[in-house]
């Protein structure tokens, strides 16, 4: 490191700070910058702090947005009577790119981890009732991750959320498309058994 | 890409713009970008600009530097009558990792690349040839690299220095420390062989 100039050294420094990049990659990045014309790293530059200080969180989903109110929440041809519940704003982005669901997100902000201290209160399960008893809800789609902390969290959200008179329904969990049965851990396939699917033929 | 607000996806296409990453790391980076504090991500920000801004060539090697003169230059300790002639900064970094070299280096800036273009005007050759006449160098240690640019640079240069009263030297090429003969090419091999060393035991 001390074979570069202190301009150089910061920036190695600063950009190894990022996750999965070693030193070596940062010093190979610092030497791209300085390659790089200077428009170009100054617009990197700017485009780091203005993801800072230009996404908020959507008041009506909490998920990333640059307004108040995010593009996904104000999009009125979407299925305002479906409402999923998700840990955070990563698994709705996730859930977009699927192109499987067009109804609206909710981002709980976590899960509920006793182990780490983090309770019902840490969550936005009052934020969800709220948004529940505005009363345009019909589904409530519980897709948490399927980790033990996911799991409880939903079997929590479903024990709350059943004296309101909604549908209720959790994400399909079983053998991943693509999945080799053989490579597939046991829980997963007790899971998937349990949650085998009538395919009969009706005629 | 559009499942995230703009400031996001700006941040997410100027990252991936960085060689070697992918936009999937991007989005990882810029996402961590954001959970991250204030504080950092605007050091990150900053040393990218004071890379490009501070960083600038010594004026006596060509090496980076934020100083006019860089740290090796301007260090008296190191051996004076030696200079390593190498193409480009970052073999400089590496010579110096190595801890092989205690002497002075100058920065030709590139290789002779007739296909690219790149006669020996292109080079810092006049530069050099006036760092030689100050009359301080006794050897002139010629590091390009030994791809056929790299070689044919050296050639050149051995051929317009030797009018000066100085050692010339080349690096010695061979099999790379670690390296399994099986694996080595023909050239490689060809090159050991002929610059192979007298290790006779001598009482």
């Amino acid at each position: 490191m001390h074979y570069y100039p202190r301009s150089i050294r910061n920036a190695i420094r600063s950009i190894s700070r990022l996750p999965g990049i070693g030193e070596k990659t940062a010093e190979r990045l610092a030497m791209h910058i300085l390659r790089t014309p200077r428009d170009e790293a100054e617009q990197l530059a700017r485009s780091i702090l203005e993801l800072k200080a230009k996404t908020l969180l959507c008041r009506r989903c909490f998920g990333l947005s640059d307004a108040p109110v995010c593009s996904i929440c104000s999009n009125t041809g979407r299925d305002q009577r479906l409402l999923c519940v998700v840990e955070q704003p990563a698994d709705m982005v996730s859930l977009e790119k699927s192109g499987a669901f067009n109804g609206l997100y909710f981002v709980l902000g976590g899960t509920l981890s006793p182990m780490d201290g983090i309770g019902p209160g840490d969550l936005r399960i009052r934020e969800l009732a709220t948004r529940i008893e505005e009363g345009k809800v019909r589904e409530i789609i519980l897709a948490t991750s399927t980790t033990v902390e996911g799991e409880s969290t939903a079997a929590y959200l479903s024990d709350t959320l059943k004296r309101y008179p909604l549908k209720l329904s959790r994400i399909a969990s079983g053998v991943p498309i693509g999945g080799d049965l053989k490579y597939v851990d046991q829980v997963t396939l007790r899971r998937a058994m349990e949650g085998r699917r009538d395919i009969t033929q009706r005629s």
